[in-house]
């Protein structure tokens, strides 16, 4: 019980980042809990987590949506839509702006699926102009895939246009909403999405250990014979659910008794638009704050997600990330690296179980990290 | 709070199954923290585990192995090794003697990997002579993959002889050894093994949300090139681990958090021969108990592993396994269905949390729910 490095300090360190986030106590105690995923309680609990995620979504099964979990990170929910729901002689457009849009870009390479990756610069959103251009040339896609919030930056892209364009060319949509689903509205049926993916620990504030996917139904049903891959096969794991309710393989008990909490603890808030609010108060203190501490944003506003926020190193002091990284930690605050090809960021989260009163603790903390080391 | 369903009884039923197990109260609680996974903190946490995984199987990075913990399920962990491992043109053979050998044969399918399956009945071990004739006659194969405690059955297979072989004809070998490892003991050099998975909720009895697997280095880096997937890459995800001590995307921190003090508990308890010890003892008191009653073993006792134990469905009575089930679970015991192809089953696990007077308690109320319902 004493060999651990120091990561029971009394008080965990709250947590600045995109997820894995800060979560309530209440949703950790959850977890003190041992469910049997066969038996009956359990499952009825995966079902009624099915059903308020479409709740949530504001989509039904009696308007053709469904909601597969699936075992592992976000990632592995993303490639679990391109695994198993691009057929053999598919191909997909990739739109990017950050590394999130690239992964994608790998997970096709990997699986040996046909793709192309229409790229925007880091700080503009990408282009639905652009695809429409594609769609024009290229009649061998299939599908069109895009980051929401791609995290790299913190910037929004145009998920209704990019989905008018695609549905106007008969494409399959294919949008990560990871770090923004329930933190954001997102209208699916309205952008015409068919696959949407989020993960249990990102703006529902549950802890890590599994993705879900909104799946129109008739694609998803589409999709048979396709899947590359057991594990992440979409169809199959739907199919599961729907034979007896259960995951086809070991779910993360834990986990998903920590989300069935979190998700009551969405609906006391006042549901996406309360969590919204919230998130935008924590952006909108950060923004100030970091403003008045000489800091400067690197996307222009009106792009500017209230998800997460990268900042430009300071250019008029000697400004070392690593040691503002750590004197924050050590006062409590754990920020995030940047994750920019070619400039010089650092990211602060405004998700997950902090409030105004600790964005203004964190921008007192680097204030004083500030004064103390990088003073001009 | 209160719209779950009745999940939340005051007290947990244990869990007689093959995982997730019931765990400590100590385990659960080491979940009541929130890490940053890009923290050093954590990543120092990851660092230890591996170690002390490594340890526990009794190998080391000297002497040329790793250990890759993955995202996922059990499941995910073996596919990863077929999805990263096996080249283009490699060939399996899966010796197959229940479901998870089976499910071996499934993921090979679905990834397009070449494959045959080589059986033996349910209640008899794969035979290592058979597969000695498959390698004098289809030169095709390059990979052996068998599963170590089929927990269909509860039997155990014979590594070691079929390790022999396949070195002797100079094949890669996978063994599945999900629901034995650190519960019976495996010597990973002598059984001449190269790939070996098992996972966080299984004898090392933590909770549900990650495989690990242990690989011959030099098989890992002869993968190179080969992943189908991307978030299955065990060789990309050994190198996340190698250049910075991370996760290369999310991991479920707080499974992890709780593997870390299930490893303390594991050792305080003796490390393999302790925890062989009491699963021994729970077998023991729950065959001889099982056997008064008037069950019948499903194996004969020579193949029968301590992990869990197939009985047949008594003849001489009206016997109900749903009702059976129920009432056992109204008693606060949930045992497990069968899963033979033929003959009815149902199963009860000996591993996990649960103890000598577990096992007579839950005899207790098996002896009641039989006598009140199933009286010949």
């Amino acid at each position: 019980m004493n060999v651990k490095p120091n990561i029971s300090a009394a008080r965990d360190k709250l947590l600045f980042t995109p997820g894995p986030l800060t979560t309530s106590q209440t949703v950790k105690q959850a977890m003190l809990r041992d469910a049997g995923s066969w038996h009956t309680d359990f499952n009825l609990l995966v079902a009624t987590i099915r059903e308020r995620l479409l709740q949530l979504a504001g989509v039904s099964r009696e308007n053709g949506w469904e909601v597969v979990p699936m075992q592992g990170s976000g990632t592995f929910g993303v490639e679990a839509v391109f695994q198993s729901c691009v057929p053999v002689n598919g191909k997909v457009v990739v739109l990017a702006n950050g590394a999130y849009g690239e992964r994608m870009a790998q997970m096709l390479h990997c699986a040996k699926i046909d793709y192309s990756v229409l790229r925007a610069p880091e700080d503009k959103p990408v282009d639905p102009s652009a695809l429409e251009q594609v769609m024009a040339e290229d009649a061998a896609v299939t599908h069109v895939a895009v980051v929401h919030c791609e995290t790299t930056t913190g910037i929004l892209n145009p998920v209704q246009a990019i989905g008018r364009v695609a549905r106007r060319h008969g494409k399959t949509y294919v949008v990560d909403a990871m770090s923004s689903f329930a933190g954001i509205p997102i209208d699916l049926a309205s952008c015409q999405i068919d696959f949407l993916i989020s993960s249990s620990n990102k703006c529902i504030e549950g802890v890590p250990g599994f993705s879900f996917v909104f799946c129109r139904r008739a694609a998803l049903l589409a999709s048979e014979g396709c899947a590359r891959s057991l594990s992440l096969d979409l169809l199959g794991q739907w199919r599961g659910f729907e034979k007896d309710g259960k995951f086809r393989y070991t779910p993360p008990t834990h986990a998903i008794l920590a989300f069935d909490q979190a998700l009551q603890e969405l609906e006391a808030e006042g549901g996406v638009a309360g969590r919204n609010a919230r998130y935008r108060l924590n952006h909108d203190t950060l923004q100030s704050g970091m403003r008045q501490l000489g800091f400067q944003c690197f996307l222009n506003s009106d792009v500017q997600s209230p998800i997460i926020t990268a900042y430009l190193y300071p250019v008029n002091c000697r400004f070392n990330f690593d040691q503002f990284y750590n004197e924050l930690s050590q006062r409590g605050f754990l920020i995030y690296p940047g994750k920019l090809t070619r400039t010089d960021t650092f990211r602060i989260g405004t998700i997950g179980r902090i409030f105004q009163a600790d964005i203004e603790q964190l921008l007192a903390a680097i204030d004083a990290v500030k004064r103390q080391n990088f003073s001009a």
